[in-house]
């Protein structure tokens, strides 16, 4: 079973602390290396956590509030500096690519690699940004972003603020296992191992059908893991999040602000509960904190009377998906 | 004596480390707080080194390269969430309101404060930006930012890859002390003393004038800083710098990278200490350090066999302007 994993560099909202970085993550897929939202501050915690810069070649960007990118145009810069040649992939809002444009322009910065901007949103980026979050998501279903044969990463509309992109990211349904007596039993070639490795049954030289089951065991079921911040209490989102290995969420708040959470279309822990209950997943994730909550335990207990697998989103740590 | 005196929030250049942050500092003037210059993670160190946000009414931008102001739009947010709502200051090139224009616009962030841009420069914002900085250096000279009772901040064109400027704070001739007994002596109103303070001579009841170098112990001579980063080694500076009592000056390299200092328009740590003797200025801290230095004990060695009175800026040090 290839890694799959999720590190938080940062768990906090829109005022950074000491203790706590504004919205960033690494999602670890069989050692390719996916950077999700760039708060300030990321390119210092990816040193931190010894993650090297440049075996990130897909970075997410959920949307334009600085907390979740005002730390890549330095990231950028700094895997420039550091030599990059290879191309980088950045899905995020359209306007995102105009900002990023105009900093490197004034600044004469040339990049030594190409920066490609792939928009987020089914009506193109520049019409998403100017109509309300409801209208984009109303029409709006999964976007598949990125792929290849073993993983594939999908967007999702939330509902916030300003227009906000959950990311799926979905493991393939892995091969079979094959059983190693059966190689030898039946003469296998290479050719023969990876068709029964994709599920088909042998044909024997004698005619006869061996069924797969008898020749393989059974893999594991492919995992996934669910970015989903920021939103406000969102139900129209559990079936984009069913059944999911692990889902982070967004926790601003505790329940002695559950209004404040709905006036800055954010989420109590609760509610991230609420939403990890019913949409059957296994694992959630509580994150992106507000700053007054020093102690984080009333999240964690909030969110663990409704949804008791529930753990909080500390920063520097590696949470498995699946298991 | 008024406190008058320099933190380091950031010795660092271009690729932040984890040891050595990107351009920042403070300057504290009887308690009033300045930002110069403010690279990614400036928020975060204001904290560790904690001074208070909202405290800063004036930030100076020296340029346009992301390691001196990357930190800003962040720095600006934050000070916006924990709801300021006096004005905000910002002495830079013109450039930089388009980009947080921008910035905040796409992010639908609206300020509940005044965010006031003074662009830098003689020709104009626009025009500076897209001449050779030689030219824009050559017919330039001093420019007053700020000006109160006891300080007047300037700046000065600074040769580097692009349009660059340095920072002057030079406290204003302080008032005469004056002698205690005097006060007794000749029955003095208080309208007599802030004269005396100021410099004038006593015209006593019976005619007589009695000078002021009677009434008064001798003040201070006014205190001098200067922020001098990005440049290439220029002789030309020197005016501008003479007999200051501290000097930050551009100190990215060590003399084994003194062409790569050339090439890219800084000053090797050397260069610096020349031009403090030749300034003959009080104190010379070397600064914005390329990340290649783990060790520092090199620049400060090369950089004091020309100028003894010479230190490292370290992070979160305070410095004091003058004795």
């Amino acid at each position: 079973m290839v890694p799959f994993s999720v590190t938080v560099l940062g768990a906090g909202s829109a005022t950074p602390t000491l203790e706590r970085y504004p919205a960033s993550q690494v999602v670890n897929f069989n050692e390719q290396i996916f950077l999700v939202d760039c708060g300030e501050g990321t390119q210092i915690n990816l040193r931190k956590y010894h993650i090297r810069f440049q075996r990130i070649n897909h970075i997410f960007i959920s949307h334009l509030h600085g907390d979740h990118f005002y730390g890549l145009p330095g990231l950028i810069s700094t895997m420039d500096l550091l030599g990059r040649k290879n191309p980088l992939h950045i899905y995020c809002p359209g306007h995102l690519e105009e900002i990023i444009d105009i900093m490197f322009n004034r600044s004469q910065v040339v990049l030594d690699f190409p920066l490609q901007f792939h928009p987020l949103g089914f009506f193109g980026s520049d019409k998403v940004g100017s109509l309300p979050t409801e209208q984009a998501g109303a029409s709006g279903g999964k976007e598949t972003l990125y792929e290849n044969d073993r993983i594939f990463i999908e967007s999702f509309p939330l509902k916030h603020r300003i227009e906000c992109w959950g990311f799926i990211f979905s493991e393939k349904p892995p091969l079979h296992n094959i059983r190693k007596e059966v190689i030898e039993q039946y003469s296998l070639s290479f050719k023969d191992i990876a068709t029964i490795k994709k599920g088909s049954d042998l044909q024997t030289a004698d005619g006869t059908t061996v069924p797969n089951r008898e020749l393989t065991l059974p893999a594991h079921s492919p995992r996934r893991y669910i970015y989903c911040t920021d939103t406000v209490y969102d139900e129209s989102l559990i079936p984009f999040l069913r059944k999911s290995d692990l889902l982070y969420h967004d926790s601003t708040f505790a329940n002695d602000k559950s209004s404040r959470a709905r006036e800055t279309f954010h989420s109590t822990a609760e509610e991230a509960g609420y939403i990890a209950k019913h949409a059957e997943v296994r694992k959630l994730l509580l994150g992106h904190f507000s700053s007054r909550y020093n102690d984080l335990s009333i999240l964690l207990q909030e969110a663990r009377q409704v949804f008791p697998e529930t753990d909080i989103a500390e920063e520097g740590k590696t949470y498995p998906v699946g298991f």
